[in-house]
């Protein structure tokens, strides 16, 4: 961010009065300009015993399968965000179930949540997101291409309580040190 | 919205090409801003059969009680930024327990995530967006002083699932008509 969305004048970093983050604030009107992490809202559709993934189309990680899932956007909730995504990414007809996963990634500022979902029927196809969707039931799950640890740990979570037919809510972490250096 | 934080040149509302709704989008640089749900994150905190509730010291609400929460800032899980809130808006030493209710309010753009949290001890006081702090028993939970629907449906829920010592994660949609004309 370098120029105020009010009035189109430079911004600069400070700690406004009573605050105690770096925020950008406008040099000009002074307007406080807040950052906040994003909402990414997606489903787990359940048919019989499988589950659909996507194979993404696009970065990052294209070409590994996904969960269809994407950013909430303003005036929805968090089911209709994760009803859209299914939609767009996979043509699948839903029905929610209930929250299953939710995932802060403090590193990139976001927070993932997952709903179990029934699907309706199998008339679903690739939107212009995937370039695959297909159902996998657990024994056929391409563990090693999946596209990200949430997808993978939510997978695993399903599998793993669907034994005993209880699917508790449950709040992740995944913690990312951006600062390692990697492995020489 | 009305300048590009990139460039500093005026921003229009068009559809980008690919996708479905108005974005700002800057008339030079073309760069898309998107603007996205916020998240609040905030604590339940219990201490034996009594729960913590903060009188607000600033608008909205001001006078009235709420849970301690606030906007989830970049680079925070979702319990840290409850954790967060708690510590500036009650100076309380709390233990996160679990996620407990989910709110999705559409009309603001903003979900809501409280958490279960243990006061570890009575070392508590009104931080400087609160202007009183205080333990409630069920009793004494002042039901039509409370700040935000979100509170009296996160309490109501927690004193009926106290009964069972079942506490189920909830996921609920506060759903206004900003539209609703009032009564004359």
């Amino acid at each position: 961010m370098k120029y105020c969305s009010q009035c189109g004048k430079p911004v600069s970093q400070k700690v406004p009065e009573g605050d105690n983050r770096l925020r950008y604030v406008c040099d000009e009107c002074e307007h406080i300009h807040y950052q906040n992490p994003r909402i990414i809202a997606g489903c787990l559709p359940i048919l019989e015993e499988k589950v659909l993934l996507c194979k993404r189309a696009i970065e990052p990680r294209a070409g590994y399968w996904t969960l269809p899932a994407g950013f909430l956007e303003n005036g929805e909730t968090t089911a209709m965000g994760a009803l859209r995504e299914t939609r767009e990414e996979a043509n699948a007809n839903v029905e929610i179930i209930d929250i299953y996963t939710m995932f802060s990634l403090p590193h990139i500022s976001q927070v993932y949540l997952f709903y179990r979902a029934r699907l309706i029927d199998t008339d679903f196809s690739a939107g212009v997101e995937s370039t695959d969707v297909r159902l996998f039931s657990e024994h056929e799950i391409p563990w090693d291409q999946l596209a990200f640890p949430v997808i993978t740990q939510t997978l695993r979570h399903f599998f793993s309580d669907r034994g005993s037919d209880t699917f508790p809510v449950r709040s992740l972490d995944i913690i990312v040190d951006r600062n390692r250096k990697p492995l020489a």
